[in-house]
């Protein structure tokens, strides 16, 4: 039989799980002597219970009474007892803060005979009347589910009849009459009356805390904050106090120190004669903490007392709150303070400086998240703006160009020196130029994992996506806001990849100084505290990790981005993009050749441009590895679109003007078609029925290599083949690489250029007999966006536009498990495909490339499995190494 | 180290793993007594050792040294003494049997001088200068890889010289010349001499028979026989007898019994005076072997007790091979004999009622491809027929009918009584309505595993796919033949599924007894053998399988006709077939409904007939368990195709003819159009994306089922959810799935009718985390095709017409995985899947569905892995009885 409800005293920090964030603390202040309003926590088991059978849990009622009767006998009074009542608050709080998300009532244990006793006691029946008329506004609203505008415009015809727009003129009488009125709009609303039983309003309560977790806005709050959506919420019944009985009474909101900055002081407000929700509710102005100091002395150094009790406690950063009731101080809640992403950095840096904690802990103490959140260009916040629409923030940071509509447009003024931002329904591969070119791109269709969001963020471009409010007339070069603003191509606009806010016009741009500090233009040490932390931070990252950290980079622009980034390689160059542009007719050729002659032809010609490629990337990564990719997408993506080219080719039919070129290029494209394009002709698969396609990359990696090696330039290339799901795949193209490195012109002095050939894990089949593919693999890379492809059954593609959402609305899905890798089902294959392929490969290297390489909670997964590098973008390559740094310090 | 060569007496007939099938037979007739010319064995890891480095493995050169000593000893003789020659043949011989796959070459150890030593010992120079220039002639066409015309065709001209078209009339000195000859032929066309020395001859063979392992006819063969492409073969060194040394010589093959009925007495053939070659070769008629009775009374007694001898010992019917070197009885080979299908059924059973095997011998001793092969009608053997082409095989039986192009045109002449075979160039399922009309399907395009043949396997439809030769012109209704032929709609034609071919004209066909007996319109004990061997075959192995069988079958004509052939039950009932024809117009509107309302009120008009639907089936499987599959593929298959629609909006445009609602359908079809539609929004998804959907189709169901059994009929519904990739899905369709149940309309006697909810696992994730799924499923159903699709990465629809030919080809594939289930990929998630889910729910009912379960060697890895059920094509269901019988009678 598992116990449904602790006192304070029996709890402490680290029961979150059970207690919940708030109860947890309240419990452990309680037992560090502090002064907290005796209460009992019950748990979130109860919670989850009461969730799954829609009641209370068998034996949680006797529980409550039991907790109840020992909390009134410490506070000498009953609750509901109308000579003395004891009052209660009823809170939540979940293992992870969710503020605001839900419910709590206060007050609870008034009714039409305590209000009276109470009175009594305060010596004030304003006061007495005011509480009673909170609880039945609160609980009308939080319990009954009645609309809390019947309330506060019964509040407002009140003050109007009096004559005042101030809640303070209102008298007891006035209170009085509104608990009446307050109690007919119960009845009417909720169609019965407001409970005088206590213990009613008690249950009632808890109820309504429990039923919270399952609201919409908690429900979405989870889901962006990645929280489980099980856990359930605790409730806390803690003893009222009351920060409203005159002048001598307040409540009050601190920190231990400044959360912006980490510098040790005095920082919070407080509100005379009020509760708290009267300083949430920010009618009436507050007063510096430090102000408390003359008002009431006694507190107040009881209180900076306490906030060192508990920073050195916590060793942390604390907010709390508290009310004073008539001199008296009593603590409602502590936690570890929430702070901006660069305080996270500097005060980490602060508490090892003071001694409090040690680097590990400090490294710890960040996150990827606010490292990515510190590299990204900033709009001005002070500057004026006038925001056309907000999407879906893609990819964060801050952009300003003029909008234009096509890649062509995009690269033609980019070339002429112009800033673009490139406005599309959505991107695909066509658009790669332009997105390129664009300093941002904003799309009114698709979502975080969009064409346009995984490619801008795999540059660390801005990116704003599905602003669904857009109307994006692409052939008449403008785009219209629901407001009808339009805005032609050229007109200049700002989005903010952070927020996903889009503006008309430029708003002024801030560089981040960390992403400064990355690329060597400000230095350690020369009085930006926030580099400096972030240094002491990263280095002491980089020194702890047992992963290495690659980036996916294309090109040598990227490459050599990414080294500054502190890339250790690179883990993904992928070759398709070097298939586009230019290079397209070529590949056409290619596509289309109908003999073995010319389709070798085709090769040929690629050959040298392949070798240019290549050699401009060994070069920028020189001493490091590059694992290059040999060609993975199906082919008819380097050819037009088979529906735009049958409706060209009909109507230019029907017009008369049949083009013979184009028909057959329509004959061609049919033939390449395929239903499922994924699940086509595509890596492996394309190098062994396309004879000599792969050879001639081959050909272009060791030739390249060759040379520079020759030229004493140290080169390590990793020859990746992709889509392998049987070892005979891999044999076949091992013989035809064999046959390249035989070659000499892939020798240097005498022997073949040192390489690896290794492949890609990304299909379940292939981590299933991994142990049979690493004995002809030197390395294993897991490609975890395919994997996640086929392990679930759905495409990148296809998922975002049509049930993903439905899935994240209806919770199937935590996340998406494009974006962080989804351990239990994909996590799996990686686990089983490392373990199987070191059993006949010990040495086998193994490393991951794909979205997930970037993410935080994926990167701490690719450690416990023992990969030995992850490789992402660029931009997320130091949020990586911090990752793997951190996931180096945390217990498993 | 590994021994590579043993002597006859050291092998048996159980090593053919080792020794090959040849070996191991000569071994164990040499170690029954029976009189073999002495020799010995190379073995397969020899060969495999041999194939790998391209070179003999260490040791086996001093082992044939050894054993050929100890040979010589035995036959007191030498090899290439030129005084008296030891000759021996070197013959392949692999684990499986690959008749004429593979090399021999007799006569090893003749040279310049040997020769004469040969004539004086024979005391016939002709018979020694015919066998040294038959050791030229196959040495230089098998070992040096010279085209065979050059030999015949100097045989022909010294022929021509002579004036004869018989070898008979050649004399000694024609053969000796020829010797001249074909020396220079060697020289000319190998660039070297022909070996004077023995044992290079001898080593120069045996590699020749290790390379001939891997010609391309040999792969080619091994492919289509399923037999493992890395197995090597054997090579028997044997001395030589021989059959041409006088008329008291022969050689000649024979049975044990007649292969065709299994009717004990003798059945063979021989040839007096001549060699094996010669038989093979066909140049002059055999004599019956009964003849021999008066040409050699000693050897024909000894032969018929050496039969005896043989079939007593091998327990099954055994073919031989045997030589009479002057009067002198030698046997050169045995196998357990090849039989026809239906020889196999009754030489089984008659083996028992002659107490030689059980019943569970016999069982193991057919199988379900002979049983398929039986139940096919068959064209008449001696009909005349004009063959148009050849395509392939896809889905056999013998169809005639006029051909027709179109789906509509099928369906009105099959309406009028005509028998239709529909001729497309590839067919979708939008040919299905035409399919079911036709009685053959015939395409140009898509090979075995294409919709075309895929879908007429499923109803025991005969199918000739990648008839490639003809041009099939759907819009003038006709195709042509490469000659020129052409052949218009009406036109009757005849296709045989069994082998591929296409005949003009009608040609008769003979009904198969087997199905008429499963029909019950044929009874057993009336007088045909075959039907009452298959008969008690089938008996026992229903009473031996663990197994049940059930049937994919979505009508109720179709499950009628499965329960006559022994289905327990449906296994998959697909519900997307009844989405179409004359509802495609409903299904559109509930497609595009962009209002609740809208939607509504399509599924309400869909409820009575989905109901129709499963009553009928529910009547027709009265007793048995009936899987029915919620709607799994994507909605926009039931709409207009893209490029289409595009094509035809775009014309309307330009032609001024602007059709608003072919418009609005284009948006809507462009809203749903996916790039992967396989890995989109189907399955389950669709089901929590399209609300009321499952809704209508569980109604169906659960209303449908409660009104018969309110009627007294037995019904045992079972709602499959497809396409789980996690528990969350299942859990929310299982909630709904419940609200429906609670609606009275689904209550039969006051409580919900009975019913199970289950689940397919069809995804690699589904299978990983089977255990929390199996917590909300009563039964889980392995979707093996979709499985295969995701574990490999490749989907159906696209690998035939590309890159799967090119494996299969490679040896990348040994067999299509769609055809085959892939125990090492897929097979490992359906083990893991049955494990896990047994592992939370003991009582988990398992099956599978899919083309797997009509598949002998899937039904025995499907019991293996203890599932409950197979689920195939009707017309697979006795196949899958008679498997799942071997399976429970074979050794693990």
């Amino acid at each position: 039989m598992p116990r449904f409800v602790y006192d304070f005293a029996e709890g402490d920090k680290d029961q979150k799980d059970l207690l919940g964030g708030k109860g947890a603390n309240l419990a452990e202040m309680t037992n560090l002597g502090l002064p907290v309003p005796p209460g009992f926590i019950i748990t979130t088991e109860a919670c989850r219970a009461y969730l799954a059978d829609g009641a209370e849990p068998d034996g949680m009622a006797a529980e409550v009474t039991e907790h109840l009767a020992t909390l009134e006998t410490a506070m000498g009074r009953r609750l509901g007892d109308p000579d003395d009542p004891l009052l209660v608050s009823v809170r939540s709080g979940a293992k992870f803060s969710m503020p605001g998300m839900m419910e709590t009532v206060l007050n609870v244990g008034l009714n039409d005979a305590s209000v009276h006793a109470l009175a009594a006691r305060a010596g004030d029946d304003r006061f007495a009347w005011d509480s009673y008329r909170r609880l039945v506004q609160m609980f009308g609203a939080t319990v009954l589910g009645i609309e809390s505008e019947h309330f506060s415009d019964a509040v407002e015809a009140a003050k109007k009849a009096k004559g005042t727009r101030n809640d303070l003129d209102l008298d007891a009488g006035d209170f009085e009459r509104l608990v009446e009125t307050f109690k007919g709009i119960v009845r009417e609303h909720a169609g019965r009356d407001f409970p005088q039983d206590p213990r009613e309003q008690l249950d009632l309560a808890v109820h309504a805390v429990f039923d919270s977790w399952n609201s919409p806005r908690a429900n979405l709050y989870r889901r962006q904050e990645r929280i489980p959506t099980d856990l359930g919420t605790a409730v806390s019944i803690v003893s009222m106090v009351f920060g409203n009985l005159g002048m001598d009474s307040g409540t009050g909101v601190a920190f231990t120190r400044d959360p912006a900055s980490g510098a040790r002081g005095v920082y919070g407000d407080y509100l005379q004669n009020a509760q708290g929700e009267d300083v949430v509710a920010g009618i009436r102005n507050t007063l510096p903490l430090t102000d408390l100091e003359q008002l009431d002395k006694t507190s107040y150094d009881q209180l900076m007392d306490i906030m060192t009790t508990l920073e050195n406690h916590y060793r942390d950063l604390c907010d709390i709150e508290f009310t004073i009731e008539r001199g008296k101080l009593w603590m409602l809640q502590t936690r570890v303070g929430k702070r901006t992403a660069a305080a996270a950095f500097t005060i980490a840096t602060q508490l090892v400086d003071e001694g409090m904690i040690d680097l590990d802990e400090a490294l710890r103490r960040v996150t990827g998240a606010q490292l990515a959140n510190l590299m990204f260009p900033r709009f001005d916040r002070d500057a004026e703006k006038k925001l056309l629409t907000t999407g879906m923030n893609a990819s964060p940071g801050a952009a300003v160009g003029a909008a234009v509509f096509d890649s062509a447009t995009a690269v033609a003024r980019a070339r002429s020196g112009e800033r673009v931002v490139l406005v599309r329904r959505e991107t695909n591969p066509d658009d790669l130029d332009g997105m390129i070119a664009a300093t941002g791109v904003l799309t009114s269709r698709g979502g975080r994992t969009s064409h346009a969001a995984v490619v801008a963020r795999g540059m660390g471009k801005t990116a704003v996506c599905g602003a669904d409010e857009l109307e994006v007339d692409v052939a008449a070069k403008r785009f219209t806001t629901s407001d009808g603003v339009e805005v032609a191509e050229g007109e200049v606009i700002s989005i903010d990849g952070t927020n996903g806010e889009v503006y008309l016009g430029e708003v002024p741009v801030v560089a981040s100084p960390v992403v400064s500090w990355f690329e060597g233009t400000l230095h350690e040490g020369t009085g930006d505290d926030l580099v400096d932390a972030v240094a002491r931070i990263m280095r002491h990252a980089d020194e702890t990790r047992r992963l290495n950290v690659r980036v996916n980079a294309d090109t040598a622009d990227d490459s050599g981005r990414a080294r500054r980034f502190g890339a250790e390689g690179i883990g993904l160059c992928r070759t398709e993009h070097m298939f586009l542009g230019d290079r397209r007719e070529l590949v056409e050729r290619l596509v289309l050749a109908e003999s073995r002659d010319e389709r070798e032809k085709s090769l040929a010609a690629l050959l040298p441009l392949q070798m240019e490629d290549f050699t401009a990337i060994f070069r920028e990564m020189e001493g490091l590895p590059v694992t290059i990719r040999l060609l993975d997408p199906p082919l008819h993506e380097f050819l037009p679109d088979l529906t735009e080219l049958s409706v060209e080719v009909a109507l230019a039919r029907e017009r008369g003007e049949v083009d013979q070129e184009r028909e057959d290029l329509l004959v061609a494209v049919r033939r390449l078609h395929e239903q499922n394009p994924m699940l086509g002709l595509r890596g492996v698969r394309l190098g062994i029925a396309v004879p000599g396609l792969f050879a001639m990359q081959v050909r272009a990696i060791t030739r390249s290599a060759a040379e520079l090696a020759a030229q004493g330039v140290s080169v390590h290339p990793e020859i990746m083949v992709p889509l392998v799901g049987t070892v005979q795949e891999l044999q076949a193209v091992a013989a035809e690489i064999a046959e390249v490195v035989a070659e000499p012109e892939s020798h240097v002095n005498g022997a073949p250029v040192p390489h690896q050939v290794g492949t890609m894990i990304e299909l379940p089949r292939a981590a299933i007999v991994a142990a049979q593919i690493a004995e002809s693999a030197e390395f294993f890379s897991f490609g975890t966006n395919d994997l996640t492809q086929t392990t679930w059954g759905f495409s990148r593609d296809d998922v975002e536009s049509s049930f993903f959402s439905e899935y994240l609305e209806q919770g199937i899905f935590g996340v998406s498990p494009f974006e962080s890798l989804d351990v239990e089902g994909v996590g799996h294959l990686v686990e089983l495909g490392a373990r199987e392929g070191r059993r006949t490969r010990p040495d086998l290297k193994l490393g991951i490339c794909g979205e997930h390489g970037g993410d935080p909670d994926s990167v701490h997964f690719f450690h416990r499995v023992g990969l030995d590098y992850v490789s992402c973008s660029p931009f997320r390559v130091p949020v990586a190494r911090l990752e793997a740094g951190r996931a180096a310090v945390s217990p498993d």
